[in-house]
């Protein structure tokens, strides 16, 4: 039975990467050492964040100006070194309340000290659409807007980024990095979590303009951006295996033609599902058509029992992971990068038939 | 030929776990997904988890008032947390300046914020020698005392830790972690970083005891201990991977015969190599006998060119690594508990074959 693993992270990663790391398991590029054994000072692993580095600049058209990062600690781990290191000036932030993650980048800036505003939260209609900034509002009294650009457990997303006046712009891109397109320049900070479209977890991705860089006071080294621009990502052993991995990833999506490219790919996954959910009397995705996810799609019948009989039958088909999150409820699909289109069609044809025979059986 | 690799960290695996990683890399316990891609919140990793903490329990007899955790960032992570989770009382540390990576504990406890008292020193005599607290040394004014058990840049180790007198003993096993056995009981808080006796690069365990761990203010939640013990290292995602392996890694040491036996095997390589410096007219390891590490041996001609020319021809046999650490110099063979004998038997040979054909010449 083919297995299909729908999983919002650690996710699906393309068949081809997981067969080179297979490959070269034993002994990467020839050297007769495996890529977890090989010391982060050897040339050998400097060409390879390199080339990483340069990949990903390629893709995002990153300018100069901007600094590639790599950090352990994930998108929780930025939540902290984002106000510790950006947020110097008026240790106050500005939030959009659009989901879970928004509300955990909150709270971990107050547990550290920073003051943190919410200027506007979808939570009352249980964030179906997206909150935005009330028009021309000034941001000078804050260091930056935070945004999560894609909610991974509601599935809403910003496909153009919000534009505070006055105040920069930091964005969580964890769940859909990579997966559309951006104008890197819109922002002063992005990061990312590796573990949706970019490699295994254990990677954090951060994208950080020059002049935003400064020595800080009283942060862990780990988390400071000074100290990994300085020592470009080597101030400690990295997450080796983490970044080959993105590394082998980024070269796969430059074969597949790039962001834009990969955006179409997803656009049609995604609209498959909603086309379908759109359609049916059973299931529905609640969020407003356009501000949903093209990587992360929940739905549901109404009913809980309901929804876990189709988890259930669907395991049984090889197609995993669609719990919805806890706090949600429900389904969810994620159709990240690595997950092919047949993926979605696959879905699509379980879910139609599972409603055929259901309302077939009333 | 046959490539042996004596880096300091990242280090060897064993050649059984490496095949066993690359030969479930594809479906990992038969569920059709790849280890790379499966959710942290799955039955499968959290087997993964329950498991690598019970074999690692079982290997060093960790008490149940003990909690093992799993964090990103490496020695240098905890660095920050030791002092951030444990010197809440005093606000004040003691160390042992032993070498490199205890100044660089110091270092960030005072970067932090915190009081940092140097209590002994070898610096003067080149850390040659380990330091020790002056005799009955009451340390009540400090929250903990910190000691590097394994200094892997200059070659020594604490076989049995110094016993402070009214204080907490702080660990950092980094580097001969699993290689000998210690008594927990003794610590109150031990840490490692995986990739030199445990795993590849990108995950750090945590050993304390469950007294130390309290709530804390104003630290950022991937180094907070309450935190990591209240949802069981998983309050955000793991280092899948990384963990994955050092599982692996233990259930390979459990079929060794555990530490004690690990520890004798260490003992014999080691052995070997000190053996030969030690009657070497052209090789000289300079720390003395009884403080040796059994892990990290740094040796040298005296003479920089030749030390250069000894890395270059070993280099062409295969030998890879043997370079010292900048700040020492000289050649450093590491033998962990994934270099089987015969990669100690081969250095030697190497070395006194060098030593021959050089004398010969001369």
């Amino acid at each position: 039975m083919k297995i299909y693993n729908y999983a919002a992270g650690p996710a699906k990663l393309p068949d081809q990467v997981i067969s080179q790391i297979q490959e070269e398991l034993p002994s990467v590029q020839g050297s007769g050492m495996s890529i977890l054994e090989i010391s982060h000072r050897s040339a050998l692993f400097e060409n390879i964040l390199a080339d990483a580095q340069q990949d990903l600049r390629d893709l995002m058209k990153i300018p100069d100006n901007y600094h590639i990062l790599f950090f352990q600690g994930g998108g929780t781990g930025q939540f902290a070194a984002a106000p510790l290191n950006l947020a110097t000036n008026h240790r106050k932030i500005a939030l959009l309340d659009s989901g879970h993650w928004a509300v955990r980048a909150g709270d971990e800036a107050t547990r550290l000290g920073f003051d943190m505003d919410t200027l506007a939260s979808t939570k009352n209609i249980q964030y179906q659409s997206l909150p935005h900034l009330p028009e021309n509002q000034n941001l000078d009294q804050y260091d930056y807007l935070h945004l999560t650009m894609n909610n991974t457990i509601e599935g809403t997303a910003y496909h153009q980024p919000v534009r505070p006046i006055n105040t920069e712009l930091v964005a969580d891109m964890s769940s859909n990095f990579l997966a559309e397109t951006y104008n890197v320049t819109d922002f002063g900070l992005i990061f990312a979590g590796a573990q949706k479209n970019l490699g295994p977890a254990g990677v954090t991705v951060v994208i950080v303009r020059d002049d935003l860089v400064h020595k800080v006071e009283n942060v862990p080294s780990i988390l400071d951006y000074d100290l990994f621009v300085k020592k470009n990502s080597l101030y400690n052993t990295p997450p080796v295996f983490p970044i080959y991995t993105a590394g082998l990833v980024l070269k796969w999506l430059k074969e597949i033609g790039g962001i834009d490219e990969m955006q179409k790919i997803n656009e049609q996954k995604s609209q498959m599902l909603y086309d379908f959910l759109d359609q049916s009397k059973l299931f529905t995705n609640h969020i407003t058509p356009s501000d949903r996810s093209l990587t992360n799609i929940p739905f549901t019948t109404g009913d809980e029992q309901l929804d876990n009989q189709v988890i259930n039958a669907a395991t049984e088909h090889g197609l995993m992971s669609l719990k919805g999150h806890r706090s949600v409820g429900g389904l969810r699909a994620s159709l990240y990068n690595a997950m092919p289109i047949e993926g979605a069609q696959v879905l699509v044809d379980f879910l139609e038939d599972f409603e055929k025979h259901y309302q077939g059986g009333h």
